[in-house]
């Protein structure tokens, strides 16, 4: 067997600080805010059916009980303790965690004590931009204000991330100021109506302050074929940033393609997993096909629920053990080399991409 | 080993009365309408090794038997007996049979009489508008033959299909009543010259209609990225009118997760199995990484050949059997929850979503 | 065990003649002539696992040597032998050799004489036309020159192949005389600036030429989906020129689906797997899914450096005999039709297409 060291779960947010009930729950594991459609549920999901695998017994319940004892036994034990007992039955040791998601999440020192591991933040550049206008009166002190902020930012967070910045089609280019200052006040002008950042000149104004910025670059591609990111990924080639690309499912055998063509590029592995419950091993190895071994990092992208973690962290590390294992019984890979290759996903490569030994020494 | 009930086959043609040589056998199994390229033979894929294994012992010969033998044995119990048997050997009990296509086919209560079957129509709205145009004699008296003849339908048929529905970026709004009416003149103009329907404003009436009749509408997706039907996805959510995605394969993951986003929307499963053959259970699988359990649903699409309907029901049934078989062997899913699921996508889902289960007992 | 015979690799290229060290092996490897980065190799990906699990055995080493070591071997034995025992150790019969890239690489004799097999040349249209550009000094010249070039070409050259004929939306029409004449000025008079033929009309008119030779055309589709292909592929349809579709990881599936579709249209196999390594079987088995078994070719892709030839015929024979070996041990498809197959995808159908019978007779 090849063994998976404790974990760096790369992207992640926080939990819930509220107790659940069923229909809530349900809807937290839904994802998409929608209710499910009559006469189904989303706890008939490959995601439903993991929870329902490793989760109960971290709570002294048997695997595969039913969605309403579990919920009766979480409810019984509290949200800390089950929380606790959960987070700490994953074997994660760093959570690094996107605090721009609204919602009332557990911050990354929360995360890390009932976890009882390490936490850092990742500071998302939409959420820094909109906090920066809310104070902000004119175009001039915005700009000023958001370039000191992602400053201050750079120095404490361990990462950036854009959720909005990998649109198809996106103009590799950084804007010209006049460009920037025109969309800022367009923009600043009509927030009281469309207070979320979505105005593409900005947005690349903000990935381009960002990647001056030298801290990892994550940007969310989504459920959407990431190849439109080639332009930008070529002109930020060479300035020192890397970039990390999220949740490329089904689109993973593209991501994995840039991370393989671009020498700053990597791509995450784990809410694919997450997604796909049952058939982790089957997409962990779809990936393991065109990206370097040094190009991929673990994350779960779980959010609000501590058995989205548990579960992307259970998945990764059985699917990645019977991928590597498969291979070294077929004598396709070295024993020593799967290991070896193990420890770089899981959390070696996030180690060094995030500078994290560096961090936890320092 | 997980079993599946008797199949609801959600998406099938009529079967061909006539006696099949090989060279008119081969065709119908091409699919494509032109010849296999010099050299090869349609019998050489994986659909044609499908139907020399699963078919040759339903007429009492070997598995794998030459194509010749095999047709020689069909033709000496003719094509009648030949799909009794064949029909009657694929654990169908149930067919929802899309009449639009041309061509000698049986009609739906020929194949439940030969299938010891109940069968059900799909109207294929493409169809019903041309013949509707055949009898109207201006565009005032189409548009309202039209409403009355989709009213009509709506009221016997189980569901709507449409073929031509889902270009690539489909419009999602409904057209307006003026630019119906000069799209309707226009066609019934020209319609000597060009007498099928592909105007794609009429295309979006007939689409937009479909849904206010509230049966189930399937659109066929083809061999095309689903995501550009993302956006009438979205318009059309609420309505109470249930999409169901044909043929998305190699796009089936694409479908897969519009099935998990939109409440309304269902994925099929089925054809891209009798086009894969040897290949269905990794493919079924594939789909099963994203969509909800309760939204997908069993179809062959066969169309022509009995023995496309049986290679379909056989390969889905064994393919299913051996994925969830192996999701319980590996603890990844429990015996009770791989054998109800079993049931939903093999049947339970279509007689919900189509109301089956009424139609049989009203 | 399904048993491939020797094969034809049915598009590669030359080796380099010049000795490696660790560094020029690894960038020779890592195929996008960047550095890897910081703290990666190019070794760590499954193509130079792949290299260190079936070279070092040809040169007399354990499987899984550690990259120094095996180069160092590799030196001891000198360029000329080591390439001499992986060629012969590879189990090819035949190349096809793509002698348009630059570098210092073997000619199709040198490796037929190395490899103790047959060799022959295939023709770049771009490389062609820049040859005649270089010796033309008028827009007439160069496309009399051109059309002399390509008449020669054909009687000598096993297939012609174009690297950049297969953009996204390629105009599926032959230019006219007038658009090519304009073309080719344009492109002569800016040569000292843009050697390379990038033009899309006189690529078109490169394409359209070839399709007129009658030589198989082999169209590199790269890292893109090769759907935007369907209209030049229906466009050619019914002119005998056959096309090749050459490297179409990870739109493999599309690219089967293009060859399923057109009589003229052909996939390769291969290059992918050489990407793939560990999960060459499963790349195949894809593969197989949609194309008909006799549309199917076996090629290396390698370039360079002979371990890839190697490594693209083992992983190939061995992927192959398992794909189908447990086709067979399922009763999914018949022994002899397994072994049947397996000759058409290893050498049968190449040799039909670029009628290497005739060649090697005549």
């Amino acid at each position: 067997m090849i063994d998976t060291p404790s974990l760096v779960d790369q992207y992640c947010h926080g939990v819930l600080r509220t107790e659940l009930g069923l229909g809530t729950f349900e809807t937290a594991l839904g994802r998409t805010g929608t209710l499910p459609a009559p006469g189904t549920t989303f706890f008939d999901t490959q995601t439903g059916f993991a929870v329902r695998r490793w989760c109960p017994p971290l709570l002294g319940l048997e695997p595969h009980c039913a969605p309403a004892r579990y919920l009766a036994r979480r409810r019984e034990l509290g949200v800390l303790e089950s929380g606790r007992r959960l987070l700490r039955g994953s074997g994660i040791s760093t959570y690094l965690v996107d605090t721009g998601l609204p919602g009332d999440l557990t911050a990354p020192h929360e995360i890390a004590a009932a976890g009882a591991a390490d936490a850092h933040e990742i500071v998302r550049l939409e959420l820094l931009a909109e906090q920066v206008a809310d104070t902000s009166g004119t175009v001039e002190s915005f700009l000023a204000n958001l370039a000191e902020a992602l400053h201050t930012a750079a120095a404490s967070a361990v990462a950036f991330a854009s959720v909005t910045g990998a649109p198809e089609g996106l103009d590799p280019r950084p804007p010209g100021p006049g460009e920037v200052r025109g969309a800022a006040g367009r923009w600043l002008d009509g927030r009281r109506k469309h207070g979320r950042l979505r105005d593409p000149v900005l947005l690349r104004h903000l990935l381009w302050s960002a990647v001056a910025c030298g801290r990892p670059l994550q940007l969310q591609v989504g459920m959407a074929d990431p190849m439109p990111l080639a332009g930008f990924a070529e002109a930020t080639c060479g300035l020192g940033t890397d970039l990390v690309l999220l949740h490329g499912y089904p689109y993973h055998r593209q991501a994995a393609h840039l991370a393989s063509v671009h020498p700053h590029v990597y791509a995450d592995v784990g809410p694919a997993l997450v997604r796909t419950g049952a058939r982790a091993a089957a997409v962990l190895a779809e990936i393991l096909e065109l990206a370097p071994f040094g190009k991929l990092l673990y994350s779960s992208g779980a959010r609000g629920l501590p058995e989205l973690h548990v579960v992307g962290a259970r998945l990764f590390s059985e699917a990645l053990g019977r991928v590597l294992g498969d291979w070294v019984g077929d004598g396709a890979w070295s024993r020593g080399d799967a290991q070896r290759v193990a420890g770089m996903i899981a959390a070696g490569n996030a180690r060094r991409v995030y500078g994290l030994s560096g961090v936890a020494e320092g």
